[in-house]
């Protein structure tokens, strides 16, 4: 048996890693505020031993150049240093792009012997990065840090809060070993377009084979939920980093923890929805394939009539339905029945939706997470994807995103 | 040659149809207002003789009680009479939504002559008919009307304005036939899924298999370019009758009357868009297939990044491009290119917005209407599809909608 812990903090429960961010001036300071340290705009994780590293990026074809300047490293290459900025995404910036991170990365390794450099970024598309005031980063970091809160604070953009978590994992031998992670990103309308950045790290003894295989298998059941697939920003990323040092492992208490951390994490992005106020389940079951029954699902996640009826407050299922229908999957009227929690609200029996149901079914709706379960009758099969609502003032941030 | 003539007003312009509306209480009057043709809920067309119909129906899989009723009537039935209803669906309701529909039908033929009756609805899904309310209509219209006007006002929803078209086709050897429309939508983002209705009648004498195919043509080429392939709601539907009075017909002059006053009524669905200020078209050129094209210029006009970035009138062409490698064609970052209008805005050349050019990529931006056009670079394939903004009022609409 093991224990997965949640721990105080963040990153710096995690043996031999360090992590730190200041601001080079492409964020504006909040005003009155000399303090560096509290709104950062480039960031470094880095460990003091090199470390096994797995990756899943973007499935968009336009990549960003960080995202290829990393897989230009050889296949199961080390790493001992992540270099993060928000504000300016590096993407559709060509070669040029790839050769800035380059040259940041020779500064860098002026400064501190830094192993296979890999970077990441967030921000907008189509300018080349500052080179000159990220590498002024280098004189101002202290490589020997471990400030999670000022790290994750770092890589938001639109985010309203900041997204860290760490585990202890007790096993039952005694042994223990650490996983924790910051994450930044919010929840939207096609959840993946606005870019999702995940760092993980853990002491870990695990093999590289079980991170690959543990992480695509943790991503397809807590962000893949929340966003659509191939429908991608240019810079979505999640990194799992292993430094080892602990010397612990046991591969069933990992993936435990691997699974709880993402899976908070990607409920953390959705609350954080960009103006979002609900965070709304939606299970679809008795579909007659996985697939079909994803594909309802995620098209119930992304339905903006659905999406504006939950910011509205209106039970009426109609909307439900309706995507349901035109989501191509098998369906009809006579086996569906909808649920929001545990009311009933549609099914062949009755259909209208009388005043003490509707009642029940506000109030449900007036609640900061509920559950919609749409069975489909004619089949097995189930899927979950969770999504939140459309308020005016997602218009807002995505409006005046840039400006 | 032919000539396709503008006329004033709608469908009273067309031999041998009537039309009308009366208010039966299902949708609120205006206050202060006794006048029960200002606000109808309950509208007809007819024609003195039977009409040949032909019908574009949604892909939902739950289409509506009036399209199963519809298509109860053997292949090539003729009607005499559509009847239409404002803010009730009749979708979701059932075989008790279909009978509903025979119950109405079969009160209407004791007060007026009708052959194969059809009807049309559009409102909220998931309850019965007024019945009584509905067949009341029957004694406060007059069936020889003609109240265009009137008419088109009374299917609107969400629509800000009426909608109704009609032109007079002159042909080389001097006889003329007419045809008419009215039609009801509003765009949205994912436009297919709020209902569109739209009603068209001719007195050309047309053949009917010309009918089926010209219909089908012609909303490829309209509806369809505004709106998500099998992501419709449960009751769009567009209708085609002829009761062939004219006695003329070119089959050339038919189908560019019907291609201009489709494409022109989806414009006004656009223009109409539910809060939207700005209509845009999106062109896809220089793609490898046709449905490539497609696929990309549907995803830019469905973009919910993309159409805030419009709202905000923000110039940076990052969330085009980044929808365009998003959306799953064959593309690369250096052969693409990306015009505002006549504006080279992005090119493999220079990716940077310079200031010359994001200031007059802003001016354009500030226009009504302006298109967007991006050049894949690897083929000859293009498609247009057309989009508008999203804006606060957007949400308010839909969140509001039922209550």
């Amino acid at each position: 048996m093991f224990k997965v812990l949640p721990l105080e903090n963040g990153l710096e429960n995690v043996q031999g890693f360090f992590c730190g961010a200041t601001n080079v001036g492409m964020r504006k300071k909040p005003a009155n505020s000399d303090d560096r340290e509290l709104d950062g705009d480039v960031a470094f994780i880095r460990s003091s031993t090199p470390c096994d590293i797995a990756a899943v990026f973007t499935s968009n074809t336009f990549q960003a150049a960080p995202i290829k300047h990393f897989q230009r490293y050889p296949k199961g290459f080390q790493t001992d240093f992540v270099l993060i900025n928000a504000k300016n995404a590096n993407a559709m910036t060509g070669e040029k792009g790839i050769e800035d991170i380059d040259t940041i990365m020779s500064v860098l390794s002026d400064k501190q012997a830094v192993l296979n450099p890999v970077m990441s970024s967030t921000g907008v598309i189509g300018y080349r990065l500052p080179v000159d005031k990220i590498t002024s980063a280098f004189d101002a970091l202290d490589f020997h840090a471990s400030n999670s809160h000022q790290t994750a604070r770092a890589i938001m953009t639109t985010d309203s809060f900041k997204k860290e978590l760490a585990y202890k994992v007790a096993l039952a031998d005694g042994s223990a070993f650490h996983i924790a992670a910051i994450c930044k990103g919010a929840g939207m309308i096609n959840p993946a377009m606005a870019t999702m950045l995940c760092f993980i790290i853990t002491d870990a003894d695990i093999p590289k084979e079980d991170m690959d295989a543990l992480l695509t298998d943790a991503a397809q059941n807590s962000f893949n939920r929340i966003s659509v697939d191939g429908d991608t920003s240019t810079n979505d990323t999640v990194m799992l980093l292993s430094n080892k040092q602990s010397g612990n492992y046991d591969k069933a208490a990992f993936a435990e923890a691997l699974n709880k951390l993402m899976f908070e994490l990607a409920m953390m992005i959705l609350k954080d929805g960009e103006g979002a106020s609900k965070l709304v389940a939606f299970e679809v079951k008795g579909a007659k394939t996985e697939a079909e029954a994803k594909q309802a699902s995620m098209a119930l996640s992304n339905s903006l009539l659905v999406k504006t009826a939950l910011f509205g407050e209106d039970p009426n299922w109609g909307r439900i339905a309706s995507t349901i229908g035109a989501s191509g999957i098998a369906c009809n009227e006579e086996t569906l029945t909808i649920h929001y929690d545990d009311l009933l609200i549609y099914s062949n029996a009755f259909r209208e939706l009388d005043k003490v149901r509707e009642e029940k079914a506000y109030e449900i709706m007036k609640q900061d997470s509920f559950k919609v379960t749409c069975d489909i009758g004619m089949g097995d099969a189930s899927y979950i994807s969770y999504g939140c609502d459309l308020s005016y003032e997602y218009v807002k941030i995505n409006a005046e995103y840039r400006t």
